[in-house]
């Protein structure tokens, strides 16, 4: 595999498409969001994404199948839009990799004629407050004003310099492609790293279902979210352990040009 | 040569082909099993593997003559199927080497036809035993029906969370392209890492010949083990010291950007 | 996107134009002054250009809208000849990015029939002088003989070993395809390497503007400066945080092939 | 620039051509012997060789003109044969690139017919000897009985593991292309890396002009070597410098995936 790559597992028909991003990051706020979103909802998968960005390695489950790295896209079949949802095990793991994977997604976006996308994160304040605030960005300016209604915080009156990864890229290549794209950060304490903020994850829900005007049941989350978090907690002391790894191989001296 | 390709020697006619591959890894289990099989059973080479995410350089022999770096495929013709045996010197250097390496080695599978695949590996118990277990990981869950009456644990009772490298990947990009895998992987003490522990790659050996179907004499594989540890531990040192000079080289400052 | 690419906003008919780039590096002097000139100049925006080579992130502006890291051309229009003036937020994060980065733009000048380019930069003497030198290099001999009228040091009597990024590799690859490069380094203390030196860019603009012939008011350079440094220190800020996090993430041990 | 890429100056007519490497590495025994037989020989430019592989700079020379990093090819009408010799600044600064390097300099030699290379490098043996011992590797063994009249050393008695880079790489790649490939190495003390070895580029010298009947004025070598060595010496601090910036630039905390 050379390139980043989408299987189509079918290819469907839409109305009127939106996408909701949520990876693994901070808190696995947008993970956790899109995760619980897929299950209340029943959305179908329709599309996998492989990359060579991501870690070289299978993860063995103890059923001992093994499992390919790789991001997914479900479908949910609305009443009035339908709405794809990207979630996945990994971002890419070399900077280069973002701007490609993101790319890919892009041209996935085109091709189903997708002209909206909601992205799900989660922002670090360090501190953990009863109600989370969701802070909003956006690639356009009209979205403001279309999304300000929905308890979206627009007010720049926090410490978020720059969003890094999906999230962010998804908005920024989108753009030129004339998606529009809206990105949603729930608040959550930011550390340490590997903790899964199931408020966080509740209130980005709150604002995305009020937004695609659809209902599912809150109640559950939390005890999803413990399910959730033993595979997600795996998958991330993977990366921090791989990633660690290929630099302490690189650790004791010869001469190099012979 | 900018991308990993495969040189055909000659193109074999194959009989219900099957790969096993055993590559360079921990306690060399892998490597030394398909090195041994391939001695006994007087495999030849049909295919050689050159890829630029191998290390920059030859490797001098006593002889004066110089040897690249590359991996290589050997053919058995048996009664009933044909076994092809991929071993090698090496395995990528970079994670996206790995995706790009296992990618043409699949593709090497499609054009020969072959529909299955065994890996073989060690994995690091942290102990000893007088028997070493040998674990099984699939990517179809009709092998664990077909392969457990091998004596390959599939209990999912070990602490192997991830298969790293052509091991894991082969089976998870093969599933792709419908081929079907299975890891074997033996176990070992897991320290030192240049230690070959030819008796894990026995215990492998003894299922793998036993899902063959064919007989070969075991009793060499000590002596054949001392023969090639001096030259797995050479190359091995040279990765290791290689690897660490890369990043040793760029240890001192100055502004990057001018 | 897997490749860099410019984007241009319309295709405009020039008059035996000139390149001047100006892009972040030691006391910004380059990005300030393209900055300035364009600002001054009222040029207008005629392509953008994008890379993968970048950090793999949006900047959030205080407006909520995001901001994907770019270089742009901006076009002033001058009665003898016209100008377009390249500037951005980034350099490339990676050696093999410049050499992408910066050929795109050789091609985008062979397109534009643009025969000669002018880079500007700063560089670290260590001291801080009332009057900073200008030091000159040349991609052509004869441009020495042409430029040495405008107060340029080519008396080779400096510290200045190499030129690293844009400035440097714009000249360089531009000879191959007989663009005639001159690039203009204005002397800056060097450190602390956030430390924007307005100085040093005032230095180099009145050197600039005397070789185009053109008049611009000096007397807001400082006041813009102030304006413009919070958005750079911010972006470099990013820069630092990340390239250091990228390598920080990897730091804990495991095996990594298994 | 996207690839290593190959710019004929133009296109010879070549009698029976050999191809002579000398490129910079331990002791730079390679490339002072390669410089003093183009000087010697006074060859002429044929082609030059730029890569996105080397350091992403161009070297401000005394004169006030820039130099792009390259290799570079002369040529040497002889009697009975047409010799091609490559010299050049760098050589590729990440693994990869020495393949992709070495790919394009193979390629050349097919379109020029060029079945013969020699390389010139040195080894570290430790010990500073009053006649440097040459070692002999090559990729075809019918070329030991051929070269083994001129006291080249193919004993095996030595502590070559590996030979590194462009010297090894081009054995190993032209073997594929049926290109005959020897390598000469000269003994030299290895430390510190930045010191020249004339005596032991002035010793593989003595063998290549043995090999290809020519003679040269050996007495100057010493005096050329002095002038090699101030220009020798910045292109490798500048190496050393920058990759170690490259690393020393990505150290401070923040989080990566926000």
């Amino acid at each position: 595999m050379h390139q980043t790559r989408i299987k189509m597992i079918y290819k469907p028909r839409l109305k009127n498409p939106l996408l909701i991003e949520g990876l693994p990051g901070v808190g696995n706020v947008g993970r956790v969001a899109a995760g619980y979103l897929i299950h209340e909802l029943r959305a179908k998968k329709i599309a996998e994404l492989y990359s060579p960005h991501f870690l070289p390695l299978v993860v063995l489950q103890p059923n001992s199948l093994v499992h390919v790295l790789n991001m997914a896209f479900y479908l949910y079949k609305g009443r009035k839009r339908d709405i794809v949802i990207l979630t996945g095990d990994s971002q890419s793991i070399t900077p280069y990799g973002h701007y490609e994977i993101c790319g890919e997604i892009i041209n996935l976006c085109k091709k189903l004629k997708i002209k909206e996308i909601i992205t799900l994160g989660g922002f670090a304040s360090g501190r953990s407050p009863k109600t989370p605030r969701v802070i909003g960005a956006t690639n356009s300016e009209k979205l403001i004003e279309k999304y300000k209604k929905y308890k979206i915080d627009f007010s720049g009156n926090h410490n978020i310099g720059t969003i890094v990864g999906a999230s962010g890229l998804l908005l920024g290549l989108g753009r030129a492609e004339n998606i529009d794209g809206l990105c949603l950060m729930g608040e959550t304490v930011g550390f340490p790293f590997l903790l899964t903020d199931p408020k966080a994850a509740e209130a980005i829900l709150k604002v995305v279902t009020k937004i695609l005007n659809i209902k599912i049941d809150m109640t559950k989350l939390d005890e999803s979210v413990k399910e959730m978090e033993e595979s997600i907690k795996k998958t991330e002391k993977i990366h921090q352990e791989m990633l660690s790894q290929i630099i302490k191989e690189r650790k004791t001296p010869t001469h190099y040009i012979g």
